[in-house]
C-alpha cells in the first residue's frame, strides 16, 4: 500500500512544524534554549490548581467528568465576558465567546469555517508559523503585509484588501515571533481601512496580558467592526497544558458557524479542565498572578536585551519587546539564520531561525529568541555564547 | 457584512448536530432521555481520579501543567500499546499510537489527511452521525454499505470499493447506533476483500471493552491490513470529559501525516488529563472497574428489551445488543420517527430518530435508545411511555 497515494492534498502542502521538531533537540537539559515558547513553569500556580481540583470535584461531582456543550462552559465564558467588558469597556455575554482546546484550535475553525481552496487570507510578514500551518490545511493564497515598529503597513495592507480575502490575522500585541506591538495610531488607521472590506480581523492576542508596563492597548476591531474576532488563551497565564483557549466576537452568526465546525471537529473542550481555570480565576487573585509574571517576564527581557548590548556585534539589530516573550534578531544582510542554528546546537544553544515564519523565505537573515523559559543568569551566558559565534562569523 | 458571503462551500455543507442539538431539550429534568450517548455517571471513578490528580502533581510537578508533545505522552501510549498487544496478541510500540482530543479528533484528522473534495468514503447504513458530520468538513463522496445481523454486506461492499475510496469507516462492535456486531466471519470475509483494494480500513471502537459476556472479537485488519487504524478511547471505560481517546496503526507512515495534521489543529491534547489517565490506570484494577460498568448496562439493557417485549407493539423490531450503550428500533414502514419525536418530547421521553444517521435519509422509520445513562425503573417507565404513543398511532 503506497500512503503517498492516498494522501489529501491539503496534508502535502501542510509541513511538520520546525519548532515542534527542533523542541526534541532543544529539550537535551544540556542545551540552553531560546527556542520554543514555553512559560515559565515557575509561574504556574500548582498549589491554588490543586486546591480548585479539589473543589470542583467536591462541588459539581459527576458534571465535571461529563460529557458537557460544544462552546464550553458558561460560566467560565461569562468570566471571560466580564473580563474584557472590564478591561475594554465592551458588552459581551456568555453567547459573544466560545472556548477552544488552546487558541490553536480557534486558528483551524476560523480557517475552516471561511477558506475555500486558493481563497486570500493576509498575514503579517513574518507571522506565527503554526498559524501558516493551520491555514495551510484549508490550502489558501497567502498575502503578506510587511510589519514596521508602528504595526501594519497600511499601504501594503489596501494592496492586499483588494484581493478580496476572507480574513486577516494579526497579532496586534508583542506579536510572535517578532516582539513588536502596533502602535495604537496604527490600530486606529488599521480599522479605518478595514471599514471598507468585508474581510473579517482576527486579532489573535495570547500575550495581551503581559505588558510590562501598566499602559492599555485597544483593541482594532472589537467593538468598532462588525466582523471583528479577538483570540485570547490561558496558555500564558495560568497554565498551558490545559489547552483552554478561546474566541471572542460580537458577531453570534459567524460564531455559530465557527461552534458547528468545533461540533465536528472534537465535540467539545475538555471540560473538567474548563472548570478547573473557571474555579481557580474567580478564587484567586488572577491580575496579582499575572503582576508576578509580568514582573518575572520583564526581568528576563532585560536580562536578554542588556546581554545582547554586550555581547552582540553592532551589525546584529534586534527588537526590544514591550512585553510578551519573544524578541526578533536580525543578523546583516547575506548571513542565514538556518545554517547558524546546527553550529548553535554544537554549541548548546537553541533559537528559531526566521525562515518558517515566513510564506515563502529561505536563508532569512533573521531568528526569533524567547527569553520567558530561562533564569537572568543562563539568559546571559547563552546569548554571550551566540554573540561569540556570530563574531566568528 | 453578509456571513453568508464569506462562509466556506465545507461549513455550508457541515450540518449542526440534531443530537447535540436535542441534548438542551433532554436535559429537562422531567424528560426521560433515550437519546444522548452519556455513559452512566456512577459509572466515574472520582474518588481514584482525585488520587490520582494528587499524586501527578507532586510526582511530576510543572510538568503536567507545561506544553507538551503531540503524538501525546509515552508513559500513556505505551500503557495502551500493551493492553492491546496482551489482548488481540499484537505487537504495537509507542510509535503506533497517538493520542487525541477524544475519538472525535480522530475523525476529523483521518478525513483531514486522507479526503480531497469529492473523494471517496465508505460509511455503514446507517453510521454514526458525528463520523458524517466530521468527514463532511472535507466534502467527501459517500458510500454506503448496508449492516445486516451479520455485519457488512459484502456484495455492497465489493460494489462501494470500485469507486477507489480513500477508507471505510467501520464499528464493528456495537455499532452506532444499532447496536450490531459484526460476526467473526464477517470480520474474515471483510479482511479478505479489503486485502484487494488500495483502500484505508478504519475501525472506530468506543465501546469494545463493553462487551455483555467474554468472548473476545477479533478486529477485522490490525495485524492483517497494510492500511489499518483503529480508534479507542476511554471516554466509555473512564470519564468522557478529559476528552482522551487515540489512534492505533502498524503503518507509521500514515501515523506521520496524522500527527502533522493534529499539530496544526491543536498542537497536543490537555497533557494534565493525559497524566491523569495513565496515573488512574496503572494505580487501580482497570479490568476490575470495566466489569462493573458492564454489569451495569448489562442489566439496564435487559430493562429496556424487557420492557420493549411489555409495551411495544408487536410490529415494533429492534435489535438486541451484545455491549456497548444503544439499540436501534425499527417502526412499521411508513411511520415517521422524525414526526414521532415531538409527540414524545411532549410526553417527556426523548430519543434520536433515524434520519441524521442516514447520509440522506428523510422520514426514517427507526430510532436510537440509549440505556446507559438511566437506572432500570426509569427505562421501563420511559419505554412504557413511548410504547403507548406507538400503539395510538
Amino acid at each position: 500500500m503506497n500512503i503517498e497515494n492516498l494522501l489529501s492534498d491539503r496534508i502535502k502542502s501542510t509541513p511538520p512544524s520546525f519548532v515542534r521538531g527542533i523542541l526534541k533537540a532543544a529539550s537535551d537539559p544540556s542545551v540552553i534554549s531560546f527556542a520554543g515558547g514555553l512559560p515559565n513553569p515557575i509561574s504556574f500556580p500548582q498549589e491554588e490548581m490543586l486546591e480548585s481540583m479539589e473543589r470542583i470535584v467536591k462541588t459539581y461531582g459527576s458534571t465535571v467528568f461529563q460529557y458537557s456543550i460544544t462552546a464550553g462552559l458558561p460560566e467560565l465564558r461569562q468570566y471571560i465576558a466580564d473580563r474584557y467588558n472590564k478591561k475594554f469597556g465592551l458588552n459581551l455575554g456568555v453567547d459573544n465567546i466560545i472556548i477552544t482546546t488552546g487558541s490553536q484550535q480557534a486558528l483551524d475553525l476560523i480557517a475552516q469555517v471561511l477558506l475555500n481552496k486558493d481563497d486570500g487570507v493576509i498575514v503579517e510578514k513574518p507571522t506565527y508559523l503554526a498559524a501558516i500551518q493551520a491555514f495551510s490545511l484549508t490550502q489558501p493564497t497567502f498575502y503578506t503585509v510587511e510589519l514596521t515598529e508602528e504595526g501594519l503597513n497600511l499601504e501594503q495592507l489596501e494592496e492586499a484588501l483588494q484581493h478580496h480575502p476572507k480574513f486577516i490575522y494579526t497579532i496586534p500585541n508583542f506579536q510572535n515571533p517578532t516582539g513588536l506591538t502596533y502602535s495604537v495610531e496604527n490600530r486606529k488607521q488599521v480599522c479605518e481601512i478595514m471599514k471598507k472590506y468585508d474581510t473579517i480581523l482576527v486579532e489573535d492576542d495570547p500575550y495581551g496580558e503581559l505588558r510590562f508596563d501598566d499602559q492599555q492597548f485597544p483593541y482594532i476591531g472589537m467593538g468598532k467592526l462588525p466582523g471583528s474576532i479577538v483570540l485570547g488563551s490561558f496558555s500564558k497565564t495560568v497554565t498551558p497544558g490545559m489547552r483552554i483557549g478561546f474566541i471572542i466576537s460580537e458577531n453570534t452568526e459567524l460564531l455559530r458557524y465557527i461552534s458547528t465546525a468545533k461540533e465536528a471537529v472534537d465535540l467539545h473542550t475538555n471540560i473538567f479542565s474548563q472548570y478547573l481555570i473557571w474555579d481557580y480565576l474567580t478564587h484567586n487573585d488572577f491580575d496579582a498572578h499575572i503582576a508576578k509574571i509580568k514582573k518575572l517576564y520583564k526581568a528576563q527581557a532585560q536580562a536578554m536585551v542588556e546581554a545582547m548590548k554586550k555581547y552582540f556585534p553592532d551589525t546584529v539589530k534586534y527588537t526590544i519587546p514591550e512585553g510578551g516573550m519573544f524578541l526578533w534578531v536580525t543578523l546583516p544582510e547575506g548571513i542565514s539564520a538556518m545554517s547558524l542554528f546546527p553550529k548553535a546546537l554544537e554549541k548548546h544553544i537553541a533559537f528559531v531561525p526566521g525562515d518558517p515564519f515566513f510564506i515563502d523565505a529561505k536563508d532569512s537573515n533573521t531568528m526569533r529568541l524567547n527569553y520567558t523559559n530561562a533564569d537572568p543568569e543562563t539568559i546571559e551566558d547563552g546569548i554571550r555564547r551566540l554573540g561569540e559565534l556570530l563574531k566568528n562569523m
